[in-house]
């Protein structure tokens, strides 16, 4: 993963930062990567998460979804954390399972999967640290059921991935079913590249070892310093930015394929840096689609938004057929490819040209090597981020509150502030 | 549609409006509807896009689309204003056929979209004004040689919708094509009710009368006070909340077929108020996926935020099936639907526990008239922000700039600023 922070610089844009305060937070950086290192020496919470690339045991992972080879179908049922590592691997892949995930309680979306796939030929992934978490117990209960009503054992098609105790846990062991362990210390959000990410990447044919060994990659370079390692300046500058107004971080990557992994950064960002108040807003973006959609707002709008452009420098192409209609002959003599890549530089010209602030982000493709490199890179950026903020990058309150207070309004647990449910203010107009 | 903004006073919340504010802030919303009816009278630009449900001729689009009746695939070839439309439709109707939307020019998506789709059993929709749109045109020229490849007359299973000239029109000339008209003054953001967004709902079997019908309904309770008019009561909040410090509108459907929605809504948002400097910056969320993920961030991140809560009051259901797992028997009480509305309800709830602003905006189904009602709302409080915001609602001049130095960039036509992407400032790190 390199970065070019170029287009952030207070000369180019407005908010930006100078060479100056760049070296002065720099020191900030060193400082913070001491800390980093010592959470990862120590496998403190959260921390531990850096150091998956080479705790993540593939082997493990591969011999638990065995059984399930001959399926052709994948559903990873799990919210959050527990659905969007494996989501990005298999969308940002070409795949050989229809890979669906449950994450929404939406009914109707649920009848609509459930009648379309084969449930003979799908296998079950069964996600939550807990074993508690109301959606995907639901969700789960439904596919169980379905499976039942289908005469397919759901005991042959299911594996969970879930903590050492817990209702999961208990029915893993109950009916026998392979099982992972969420490993310790590492958040949802942090884990894409353990048994929670893996082991769908694993079962849709991809080489979890190659997306391991780019992560290790990324690890292996952090330093101490912004200027050596490209996701601390990925890190650093958002940070800084950020505290010069750029309140705003839009996610915008040029691949289709890249669609999700901007969701799961979203997640990252948010879930991981606001909170005190902090924390910068992240939206997920597409080029070259939303070009002809958001790039007004950030080109012309308020001065409060950064652009993260996210590319591979290396495509799959295809070229686009002569054609002798009139005004379009240049289109025939260029391919796809080149016209995405075009379409990449004109909008970071266009943003630099408006003095608007954009960072870019290059991997050389979007394979297995790749996208290790660019999740373990925004993993530490974001990490190395809640350290110059001073959060508590791992925890979230807000998060937990939601769920506690879903479950107390259905009855299965206290809910200390249902009264408020109640008592909401309403000012109606129909 | 209705809307509540309880939660948005400053009683409950800050950034919050107090209710003198309010009243105060309704004068100008009278005068706002002034001039919107006097644009509506004249058919001024942008102005007529809010007479589409009188002026849509349903009639027309489905004599055009009729030579098609017999696909099972869609192709819809637009991008921005000229796909979100449909695309939002369809994805939130259950429909007839698999529409497929080509709007970014990713080569291995477009490789893959094309060994998927049986080209034979495709129609496809060519959508774009100027006929010029290099991404729309590129897409276009590879799907025709595909179909060529695979043997299937081009001619006989496509169809445009562009202006009155251009290559798109000559084209539908020189081979005959069936055609549709990009209606007079209306954005391509406001389109969706016209022959831009319908073609592709009727093709999907949808009842386009009942879309409009819906769309006509609020048309018809446009009045001058926003403490009448939901769709005013929306834009004015959303004004006065953002001038009080909630940059940014997190757009949040709890409805997964709404997921599309919210894109479209965020196109709407951004290209329309984005300008000037001002504007708010929309987040596409969804419910209650990101429960798990934004929710940190909105209740406990920076107050420069609101949430858009959407929901439909009445969905089809699923029952939890009972269970003697322990811990979870309270999920078999219950049913998806309810436990997200529940989701929903502890949304509002912790939001409002926090005093962060947040908005319910509801409609009675996700059915044809519940998105007319939804799509014209949207868009009448759009242009009533606009009044308020005194910006050029319905220009863009941000995206024709990155439609020229794209084209530019390829050889395509002037780009004054091309020496820009030359003289990019780089300051990477590797």
């Amino acid at each position: 993963m390199d970065v070019d922070i170029g287009n952030a610089l207070a000369t180019e844009a407005s908010p930006g930062i100078s060479r100056a305060a760049l070296e002065r937070l720099d020191e900030d950086v060193a400082q913070a990567h001491e800390r980093i290192q010592r959470g990862r020496a120590n496998s403190d919470h959260g921390y531990a998460a850096l150091n998956l690339p080479a705790t993540a045991h593939p082997d493990t992972i591969r011999a638990a979804v065995e059984p399930f080879d001959d399926a052709d179908h994948l559903l990873v049922v799990g919210i959050g954390g527990s659905a969007l590592g494996a989501a990005t691997l298999v969308d940002a892949l070409d795949g050989d399972l229809s890979v669906h995930v449950l994450d929404n309680v939406d009914p109707a979306h649920i009848n609509d999967l459930l009648q379309s796939v084969p449930l003979a030929d799908a296998a079950v992934n069964v996600v939550s640290r807990s074993g508690t978490t109301a959606e995907t117990l639901a969700n789960f209960l439904v596919v169980r059921d379905a499976m039942d009503q289908a005469g397919v054992d759901w005991t042959d098609r299911t594996f969970v991935t879930t903590g050492d105790e817990g209702p999961l846990r208990d029915l893993a062991g109950t009916h026998d079913l392979p099982s992972l362990r969420v490993p310790d210390d590492v958040p949802g959000r942090f884990s894409v590249l353990s048994t929670v990410g893996l082991a769908a990447a694993v079962l849709d044919g991809h080489d979890i070892d190659a997306i391991l060994a780019g992560a290790g990659e990324v690890a292996d370079g952090l330093t101490g310093s912004l200027f050596e390692c490209p996701a601390y300046a990925y890190g650093a500058t958002t940070y800084a930015l950020d505290a010069r107004g750029a309140a705003v971080n839009a996610m915008m990557p040029y691949a289709e394929s890249l669609e999700t992994y901007a969701e799961w950064f979203a997640q990252l960002w948010a879930e991981s840096l606001g909170k005190d108040g902090l924390g910068q807003t992240p939206v997920r973006t597409l080029g070259a689609t939303d070009q002809h959609s958001q790039l007004q707002l950030y080109r012309a709008g308020p001065r409060n938004t950064m652009v993260t452009l996210v590319r591979p420098t290396e495509r799959t192409d295809r070229e686009i057929p002569t054609t002798d209609i009139e005004g379009l002959a240049y289109l025939g003599d260029s391919s796809l490819g080149e016209l995405l890549d075009a379409e990449f530089a004109a909008t970071e010209a266009s943003l630099a040209a408006a003095g608007r602030p954009n960072v870019r982000v290059e991997i050389d493709r979007v394979d297995e090597r790749g996208l290790g490199e660019l999740l373990y890179g925004m993993e530490a950026a974001c990490v190395l981020a809640g350290e110059l903020y001073g959060v508590d990058t791992f925890q979230q309150p807000a998060v937990e509150w939601g769920k506690r207070a879903a479950r107390g309004l259905l009855g299965g647990g206290e809910f200390e502030e249902a009264d408020a449910v109640d008592a909401k203010t309403t000012l109606r107009i129909e």
